[in-house]
């Protein structure tokens, strides 16, 4: 015994020591995203053991709940040091997890709780601390094992970021995707963060840890469902080998509550030369897509159902055999209908090559389907792009938003394509607040964007890098996508809150500097790229850097010079009455507004209109001068996140620091680049002299426009 | 104190609770490699403890050295669960870096160690128990700094396997290189582990910890030269921005003495519009590669050289001028002369399109380059595949090896091209022994092949994939790889047990059935797909799976049954003086005993000779009989290594037992395959019946035909 009392010293001792040398955090490489569970000091596991000193689970566990205790191990384990054990009576201090079929007495006349659960649907959930038969619990409770893993989540992120831990939370949307623009062949489209997750060529055998983890992941977000491949999709993935990959999938993301979806290419069966036309009027293709339907829910019994881009920059559709867009969402629809599956048919259409050239990109969407509106089959929802050109810095939303009665989804960009990749740091919560809470003017007294959807998807960010986003930052814009996704109210501001505590710790000295960094970042995108509305001038293909000089692309809408009509006379592309008049796609109200310059916020000034140099600004300055002022604010924004960042090394941990020091250092460069490439070339169109004080750019106009970036990523 | 006290023994009690809980190792993804530094056994510490109580390096640390002392911290650190302190002044039990600069001592006559270090060269290390200054030290001495650092690795490596702490070691060869295809978009040519690791978008700003971890990697097995890019080269890697990336993996590299090479792509200048030809003997073109060549070593100072795949595949060359390899190496050679660059001019080249159709594929590497023996400039090496075809799972070695004067570098493929991806298990060190240890012949009482080499290349396995090469088993080969660059004369047994110990921890129980399965692992895959000397009979492009029916490519040499020439009257190509007499490039001697099948070894027995189906083999079997049975044997063992795996796993942690329990169930699956297809094909062939006991394949020849494998990876 005395040698063990010495060596208990010894060890006792050691930690103290270690303890104390211990200056900067230890390295973190982000694989573990916001579910850290790094340990919390002394005060706050003595509260958290408290409300667990044992864990509850009523009835037996199924593989959803088995979940949740798996994670409540990690979580605990992770948090206090070591979990609980799983007990199986209820007692003082039990985290008790349990819904009315495993403990009925919730649904008893005489529970407090069972008019508020009654209320929360299949997926809400309730913590409470509260007294079940007799003892002083903490109750995670919920309809439903779903509603149980998602309250287990949020419990285990209310320890993460000190919030107190009573809440009841249940979702608006029923449908809350991810969209994978992943190819077969691993490359991502768009994608900026290694590979593809998905290991086709592995699969079904090979099942990558990753699988479980991004399961994880999405379901402590509430995340429900997820396309597995590009909408530029391929034929293959609807084959037997493919749909067993798929298959795969599922088996491992069904516990977490995540439905697998697939990107269906129009044309399959006729490039499978299994039919001779892929005209979805031909009841030879029906009855294809019936029975493959029926091929994959005999796989996938809970597959999610098909999204569809057609007719869209080169892909077939129903177009091409003189067939609407409803005529093929229908079809489609049809085939998955027995099986509850549901179709998304995407709104991104412009006119295919050599068709409606003259008109306005930015009206074409709307132009297609709101005539299509009442025609769509009821598992039918159109899926429609938050801006009506592409994913830009910022745009005005789109406006079929409000604009119909068939069920319309949400598809925000969370890999950044227009706004620098994973180099450059820009929180998207911003942007999706602004969207979701713009005012459609479609209702009386008002109608935000989110009130007009049915479901809401995100285009991921996610690949096989080390941190899954790319940069530590870009994992925001996945949390924020999926906390706003759950809760369209969410502000912006608490979400980045939420994230960087979970994310760096809980800790007011970092969580608040990093919170104004998020906060400002993406503006500061929008004023070194696009600012005042400007709208698509980067780079033709891979879209990086600017480029508003082009004008020698195949269509004339895909050329920068069409986008910002720059000229001796002004700048902006008059979408009023006197111009395109895309505003009279919006509601009235809203159309009347943005009609004047001088009502439309300057956010979006040069989107709609089309002004002089020297239009009077609010700021007193001219257009030209604030235009300057935009780009010079946007790189020294840019620099100042930088500054930011360096202060808070000694808080950071020397790996996440590092890498994201290179990040903002790259970021500068970027800034810079199109700062004095955008000066450089407006100066050229608006033969304006630069005002004191404004910096002349490092090189001449010819110079940026010899820049080539070859092998930039993301485009193949 | 009292609370100090109950709390260190609470601590105890649960470090014991703990110890006696864990059944299983704790999981690991396979990042650490070969350097996991596990926490040694007591005993085991203590000897440790006892040889290193501090770490001295006499006089300043260098970026190397400081690399050894960062690796003895690490590694000790895990070892021992801290490491000792550095000390600036040597006393009893210290652990001493030491070069003759650093301690002339040494250097001394009186030095017992004096002429053993200076017989050691640059690189070469020793470790010694020995008395220094009075002192009983750990001496790792050497005569440059990184010497010292390739002794840390080995003092480390010996602690790892349990092995002796003496010893002393040089490599033979100066070139020790790893080639990667890796291509600029991160695509990498037949790679099957993720990505490339070179994140040439994110260059120069942005340098990923992985390329530290990869220099650690490489320096701890001697590699001292990476070419960064694919041999099928594109002309923007020889383009400023590029080098810059260049130079920043340089930068990275260099202190673990691992030099930056590029793939140079002959018509890089024509391409980049800096010239109106790529002819080797215009000045114009000289001009412009020796600028090049000063433009490189102005930012990477160290720079090896190029790697060059010239007329070859469609590859661009100096035969498009009408100049032969030498022209084109020379010119090149000149360029880097003065910088000490080399030139590494691959010899894998065959006929171009249109050419030599007649000709044995085996023989056109050794025609065109024999004749140019003599005439390269110092400063290029021929750069040689191990076999003439293209890395089967088994070839009889180049004829070129002990045919030239010129110096000649070993190409072997890390990455399994042929040999199943990096699903299938073949450890390659029985192979590049096998070839290393080949006689070539050439020289009175027999010269090996390793013995005619001035260098050696692996085409890496390296990429993204959190295990680095795709699989755990496929670590070993980069290992492997390492191990025998640095000692040609290292047995493969040896060095895996070696990699065993240091991968999955140095117990018998582990290390020796890994050992056995490792060892039988390449034979049973030649078994499987290519038997008694059968080779690319594979699947066209992917090159995965079996394909011997192919035979309406565009060229006679790219269809399997070129290479099997299977018909009714036997099987087998005749490469001796009846037939394409390739036989007539090896030595005579070679050349006599391969003639005749009766004293051709067996696994070589169809790559020479072409025999009736009844030709009488050495166990008294038929070759049909003996070709269904190696069949059956290589199915027989893929089973049985699955087996042999399923045996170990209460030794092996969860996470790499599944993963490889995964990949070898796969394995069965393809090992079933290709004895099946290819038993349906010959038989159709050979039009006999199976004899008793051979089981009739599962499916029809026209459905082993017809299956597809889109987006086998790899293949771009």
């Amino acid at each position: 015994m005395r040698f063990s009392l010495s060596a208990a010293l010894a060890a006792l001792l050691f930690t103290l020591a270690a303890t104390a040398s211990a200056t900067a955090p230890p390295n973190e490489d982000g694989y573990d995203l916001w579910l850290r569970y790094r340990p919390l000091d002394k005060s706050a596991q003595a509260s958290v053991q408290a409300q667990a000193r044992s864990i509850v689970l009523p009835g037996a566990a199924t593989p959803t709940t088995q979940a949740a205790l798996d994670e409540l191990q990690k979580g605990l384990g992770g948090l206090l040091g070591r979990a609980p054990a799983p007990a199986t009576r209820i007692a003082d201090g039990a985290l008790l997890l349990a819904t009315p079929a495993r403990l009925p007495e919730l649904n008893s006349n005489a529970s407090p709780l069972r008019a508020e659960l009654a209320a929360l649907g299949n997926e809400g959930y309730l913590l409470r601390q509260t007294r079940v038969q007799g003892y002083n619990v903490t109750l995670i409770a919920a309809n439903s094992d779903i509603g149980l893993l998602y309250g287990t989540y949020a419990w285990l992120r209310d320890i993460g970021t000190g919030a107190k831990l009573e809440a009841s939370s249940a979702p608006t949307l029923q449908l809350r995707l991810l969209n994978h623009w992943d190819n077969l062949n691993r490359t991502v489209e768009r994608g900026y963060s290694g590979q593809s997750i998905w290991d086709w060529w592995a699969l079904p055998d090979i099942k990558d840890q990753r699988y479980t983890d991004y399961a994880r992941a999405n379901a402590s977000l509430g995340i429900n469902g997820t396309v597995l491949n590009n909408v530029n999709s391929k034929p293959e993935v609807l084959t037997a080998p493919f749909i067993a990959k798929a298959a795969a999938i599922a088996d491992v993301l069904r516990p977490y509550g995540i439905k697998v979806y697939l990107s269906a290419r129009w044309s399959t069966p006729l490039e499978l030369k299994e039919t001779s036309t892929a005209d979805p009027l031909s009841p030879e293709v029906q009855a294809w897509w019936k029975r493959k339907a029926d091929e994959i829910y005999k796989t996938i019994p809970d597959f999610g159902g098909f999204v569809v881009k057609a007719n869209s920059e080169g892909q077939p559709g129903p177009q091409d055999y003189h067939r609407t867009h409803a005529d093929g969402a229908n079809m489609l629809a049809a085939a998955l209908a027995p099986h509850k599956g549901i179709v998304m048919w995407r709104a991104f259409v412009y006119a295919p090559k050599g068709t409606h050239i003259g008109e306005d990109r930015a009206k074409q969407g709307f132009d297609e389907f709101k005539p299509l509106d009442g025609q769509f089959a009821p598992n039918v929802l159109v899926q429609v792009k938050n801006g009506a050109i592409d994913f830009q810095p910022r745009e005005p939303f789109h406006p079929l938003f409000g604009a119909l009665k068939t069920p319309v989804m949400m598809e925000f960009q969370i890999t950044k394509e227009y706004l620098g990749f994973s180099t450059d740091m820009a929180y998207l919560g911003t942007m999706f607040e602004e969207t979701l809470q713009a005012d459609t003017m479609t209702a009386a007294g008002g109608r935000t964007v989110a009130k007009t959807l049915s479901g809401i998807a995100g285009v991921s960010n996610i690949g096989t890098d080390r941190n899954w986003a790319g940069s530590h930052f870009d994992q925001a814009n996945w949390y924020a996508f999926g906390r706003m996704a759950w809760n369209q109210q969410a502000k912006a501001k608490d979400v980045a809150a939420e994230w960087a505590a979970l994310t760096f710790g809980a800790d007011q000295r970092v969580v608040a500097p990093i919170v104004k960094m998020m906060m400002e970042s993406r503006e500061t995108v929008v004023n070194y790229m696009t600012p005042l509305g400007l709208h698509h001038i980067m780079g033709t293909g891979h879209h990086h850097g600017p480029a508003p000089w082009v004008d020698n692309l195949e269509r004339p809408d895909w050329n920068p010079v069409y986008y910002h009509r720059a000229g001796r006379d002004g700048i902006g592309f008059d979408r009023t009455a006197k111009g395109s008049n895309a505003l009279a796609q919006y509601a009235p109200e809203f159309a009347r507004q943005y009609s004047d310059p001088k009502t439309t916020p300057e956010q979006f000034l040069l989107w709609f209109h089309h002004l002089p140099w020297d239009y009077k600004m609010r700021s007193g300055r001219t257009l030209w001068a604030e235009l300057l002022a935009h780009y010079d604010k946007g790189l020294a924004d840019a620099r100042s996140l930088h500054d930011q960042w360096v202060a808070l090394k000694p808080l950071i941990d020397a790996r996440r620091y590092t890498e994201e020091e290179q990040r903002l250092t790259r970021q500068m460069a970027n800034a810079l680049l199109w700062r004095d490439a955008c000066i450089a070339y407006f100066q050229s169109v608006s033969g304006l002299p630069l005002p004191a004080g404004v910096k002349a750019p490092a090189h001449s106009l010819e110079y940026y426009k010899s820049l080539t970036f070859p092998y930039a990523p993301g485009h193949w």
